[in-house]
């Protein structure tokens, strides 16, 4: 993303919490994605029950090692030195969350913000399809990217989703969101869900309020 | 929930997907519930980086052992025994879903749809708070849980939002959804996440649409 210093930024920026830096990012990166491998294996498992518990021990076992040093608070990373954050354990984007899919935002050069990605049947609704809550949460955070992009960042203030189909999951999708205009402290987004034929299926308007400097 | 039979239940019913015994639910709930700690001390943890380096060979085997017997499509089970089906693997209720909460919906007498909950430093967005996308998903879901209590189920049309207050993680929540009017095949909810103070902090609306019988 670019260098716009959105109110998420200061506010992690004026946090204590731990930066990390890139090797710990990688390392912890490696962590986080064989855990969501897990999280999948666990949802389709078929194999017999007493293998199963002796799997869950083990995974309980890990989690202790893990335990062994705590942070309060999950990890962020400097972007650039100078206090700007990266929102490592984001439940959207998070390379080092394993529920996050997580989704690769890139700024397009007339300030589109967009993403594909594929989901998972973790992600499942209606059998097939993704759910209309993930779906809501992709966009409201990929639009809440938009307005940061347009060097107009703020906190979501609503966010309406209109479902014109169903979004299909284990195929590749793609979401774009691109601010629509700007009246005073408020920022208009618009933003939708593209399926692998290029149909939308979810179309998000959302507005953001940008705080008081 | 109710006996209210849903389009996604019937879709569900109609499926050709595994249904579990409860002996299978409830060792695979423990697998979920052992792998949903397993992500936040992922998140958290502060241990040495060769120590992480082990710890994540050895979850990559263990999804490996997971794997000797995979389904196609996450499982479900009867919930009596008459096709009825219950979604054991929803990314917002599913015990057998470690990225689910999972939030346990309660139907009170009055039709109201309530859930508390509590989530945790995984869902967070900005410093100390849910992730507003989270919050949307959470909405969602406990909105479609209202409509199906009424018993005029549907799939999602519309779902808006207005964000009056920042939402905390880490202290117990309460969402409540209720149907204020049905107009033909359309359903339309309300609902609402309150903090420990019984403060508003997300507002939601939604429409959702009968299928044709």
């Amino acid at each position: 993303m670019t260098g716009a210093r959105t109110a998420m930024q200061r506010a992690f920026a004026e946090d204590d919490r731990h930066r990390l830096d890139e090797d710990q990012v990688v390392v912890l990166g490696e962590l986080a994605a064989r855990v969501r491998e897990l999280i999948e294996a666990a949802v389709l498992t078929d194999i017999e029950l007493d293998e199963v518990e002796a799997v869950t021990a083990e995974v309980a076992a890990l989690t202790q090692r893990l335990r062994a040093a705590r942070r309060a608070e999950p990890p962020v990373a400097d972007i650039d030195g100078h206090g700007m954050v990266r929102q490592l354990a984001s439940p959207v984007i998070g390379k080092l969350n394993p529920i996050a899919p997580p989704i690769d935002i890139e700024a397009l050069p007339d300030g589109t913000a967009r993403t594909s990605y594929t989901l998972s049947t973790v992600y499942e609704g209606p059998p097939g399809y993704v759910h209309g809550g993930v779906s809501a949460m992709v966009l409201d955070h990929l639009l809440g990217c938009a307005a940061m992009l347009n060097g107009t960042p703020g906190m979501t203030a609503s966010l309406s989703l209109s479902y014109r189909r169903p979004t299909p999951h284990g195929v590749p999708l793609v979401a774009e969101a691109k601010v629509v205009r700007v009246e005073g402290r408020k920022t208009y987004v618009d933003g939708r869900i593209l399926d692998p034929d290029g149909r939308t299926t979810v179309e998000a308007s959302a507005m953001f309020i940008m705080p008081r400097r």
